[in-house]
């Protein structure tokens, strides 16, 4: 099921998969909920019926200003700052009556700085949006018009299946920088873990990558180096019918990426032509270890995105249940 | 269960309300999560346990340059500004290889410029903050440095009521501003709607205004006149141990205050006092409807906030599911 | 010298005057500096000679929460946070040694939002910016690619003249709005107080519609009605070779603008086909008063903005010396 | 002239100094300006005198996401983002009639990322501000609402003189980090040059630090070693009678800090104590060449901050004119 590709031709290999993957107009002329349309209320139900315990994960990583970020295409941390504090209500200089005090903020940062949805505006393939509207006309500098993450808001609730690449295939529950992870591989942990992946969920694979960062400190976390999915999992992407998928990742795919020269190819694959919502910087940790724990890789997720009007990522805290 | 109090005399009625609804020390000096202690992994269970069709709801405003707020306090709307866009993905300008482009954005907002959770360390009572402590060791210019949102990032998944008080109570599905809702109101719509509320619930509180601001303009929605909860509910909102409580207007008690000269009175018993964290500018619309169509008012919530590191209240799209 | 145009037909009386007032290919093909070209060591030695008593006048607005903005295309007004505070210091909780304590801020701000100049990749005609260049290549969500602000960081700074209208033309030293100013009001002025406006000179002109905003409310200051100059002035603005031109407006010319369906029509030529540098939301104020009483209405003027790389407009504390 | 203190005891040597140097009261109990008293209309008669050639230098850094700044206590590099793009306006997609384009920005960024003048509010000795008011009434987190930096909108503007401490004291002009300029030398530096450094005066110190982190990359230019003044120049800060200081380097002082655990003792006193705006970050380096060159090392300088409501720091793009 893994796609065979020319590594020196990047072109070729991503016309190919564009054309086998593609979902351009299956739901329509107007769609905007790509892969979304997979999920659906039986999903759901289904979801509900995996929490035995109530037992709860946030799969959010923090969003601090000592984050992974360094910069790049200005992708900072988020930068918070009070606009009333305690302190100020302990000297009294607030001017409210009868006592009472408060503490308010506010918070400047890139919608893809941490745990976070990719939207379907936030990738295109030669010039081509999600269902392959010309990215011109999708995303401006007002904002995504079109495919804005708001139009995702009630999507990302179900059933959701950890695979723990990490710990099938690596050492100490990692997985090396530049793995490239397959089809087959993710196919043979599912078995192994017993969860099937099917159409309508939720996909979440730990590498393992962020355990180390934690560990070691975030050196390239933010674009360097990482294991990942391989280019060749494109056509299991399409294929499962999957709603969506999320790592413990800066970026999902393998880097360095399998092209000569390349950036994010799998991305140029996914988003616009899949219509495939990718989800990124989840912390899988302590699910993880849960779930090696009891042996149950599947569960009730929920992961709503903040809406921010036009956003073409945006922040989420994950919740699963199990 | 309604709080009698003197409406002339504010400092005496929070004092007194603050002696009666006090929890602090209830979970040891330590504590940082106040009333989401009630919330435990059966109420998980009970309330995965309520998903019958698998239909879901955002609970989340659109967070957007063109919301309800005025800039009081420096409280603006968001602004969201594009890193990247498709118009110059499509002119090329973007300097990636193999025909990928990107588009990618920034947020700058108030942490309460929309639908959000208040955090522990949100409100002060005579300068103590949530479990007595000072408010000047907790929210300094650095942050929240005890409870910040980022240690309740696994919280508020569970079973929620929906009190559908416009319905119940108002015209038309609308109380009119300056209503306020009793004690004896809440458990009455509670009963009539076949739904109790108790230990570890999360209470949905509609009033309608947001329906009402949507029809005719955001008007003084952001701090001006609202209907909401009188400040003698403050009882009940400790006495039945919900987990928290949110409403669809700004403030989450009725405006104006109940008292001559005040601000926001039961806020300054129900989080530092109570420990109860408080949701604000919910969408309850939709739910609402769907809720009035089928007769169920209880439904599974996951509404966790974006962890942002030291933050005393953060944005949240809420997820409810029936 | 004022321009003679048909109120019906925008299109025609733009490409009329960007044919007559075109300064493209004039500084050769990379010119980057516009009508800062006519500004010359010359004219800065001559600018120090006005220096007669040394009295000297800022003329920014404060860069304030409660300024005239109002949101149109997300233009807010700046929001000013602290990142450390002297409560804090006095409270003790900084972490610094031997007694030392700080405070430090952030601004979060459009670059128009109060005084400042705007760049010439501010605008465009017919999708073409300054010198001809084609206004995608200039200008992308990465900046000003060619023109950013940065490239005339030392700019600015010469003779200026106050062309007082406001006491010259209206009542009790106010234009009302909508009234236009004529290129032969401008030279009149300019005759009647002695002060003769040429080549090099950075040209500032009083309405008075500061005046009023800052007595009556800003109500609609930014980008409703106002006083300014008439379309017809594109030829005086080309023809006398001034360097610069500010107002104490919003938008520099007249609102509503003199063609039916029209948007800021003289920026269209000013900008892009001059290559002249506007300055918007000047306060003019102090300095006027000192002139009538003086009747010295020419002095050095340093102007320079903050150098934002890429910026297309920046925000300036313009200082008058006389 | 150099004050001697006791390296090893920073509490000790921190009180004597600010004793002696105190300015408290001198001019009024109300007073916001401190230093900037000492320069006056005659001083800015003189400044204009010194303009002989007209030749113009900004001696402002850019502002840009690729600046020194690591986020020492969320101090970030400016975030500069568009609202407006000329690609969008070569699209069609703005909405606008009669073929207007435009572009516009924003900007996030702390107040003291590149090229500032710190306020009075900037720092604190032991809770006590400039003029010796409690820190805590002074800077809260609603900003500094007595010595805020508007107050200080038409200062700096006078004769500033440059001590090339890189060329008179280094080798290939640069001064290497750790190197502290005693008050001795920067007479001797005055002298040498033919500029005395009087009242009223603007000194500017160039040690060359920044002409290395150009050339051999930023490193720890944000806080960590440099070259700069002594702590001993406390009392020739003092004495001089200067208006204001600035430095080619982050922080005025040579760091590491004279004293075992220390942290920017000699703003304790120049600040709080003296009254003294010092300036951080100015690119000195043309300016310099032109001195070195023409021999004349006074000049008209205008360097007045951004008005920003409250700010204890602010952006400034210096303007020196010879």
């Amino acid at each position: 099921m893994t796609f065979q590709f020319d590594r020196n031709d990047p072109e070729a290999a991503i016309a190919e998969a564009a054309e086998r993957c593609s979902n351009w107009g299956r739901w329509g002329d107007r769609d905007v909920r790509g892969t979304l349309n997979h999920l659906d209320d039986g999903k759901r139900r289904e979801a509900a019926e995996l929490v035995h315990r109530g037992a709860v994960f946030s799969l959010a990583q923090r969003f601090d200003t000592d984050g992974p970020q360094k910069g790049w295409r200005r992708r900072t941390n988020p930068v918070h700052t009070m606009l009333d504090t305690g302190t100020d209500a302990a000297a009294g200089s607030q001017g409210f009556p009868h006592g009472i005090g408060g503490a308010d903020d506010v918070v400047s940062m890139p919608l893809q700085c941490s745990t976070q949805w990719d939207g379907l505006g936030h990738i295109f393939d030669r010039a081509r949006a999600w269902n392959g509207r010309p990215a011109g006309e999708v995303v401006t500098a007002a904002g995504d018009q079109v495919t804005g993450i708001e139009t995702a808001a009630d999507g990302f609730t179900g059933r959701a299946v950890l695979l723990d690449a990490g710990r099938a295939l690596g050492e100490d529950g990692e997985l090396p920088d530049g793995f490239a992870i397959t089809a087959e591989q993710l196919t043979e942990i599912a078995d192994r873990q017993g969860s099937a992946v099917g159409r309508g969920d939720i996909v979440l694979v730990r590498t393992g990558q962020l355990t180390r960062a934690r560990r070691d400190g975030w050196g390239d976390y933010a674009g360097g180096p990482a294991p990942g999915l391989s280019f060749g999992t494109a056509e299991w992407l399409h294929g499962t019918e999957i709603a969506a998928i999320a790592t413990d990742t800066w970026g999902v795919e393998v880097r360095p990426n399998e092209f000569a020269d390349a950036f994010q190819p799998l991305h140029q694959i996914a988003i616009p032509h899949i219509g495939l919502f990718l989800g990124e910087m989840w912390d899988l940790d302590a699910l993880a270890a849960d779930c090696a724990w009891d042996g149950r890789y599947d569960f009730l997720l929920a992961a709503a995105p903040i809406p921010i009007t036009g956003a073409v990522g945006a922040p989420v805290n994950p919740i699963a249940v199990k």
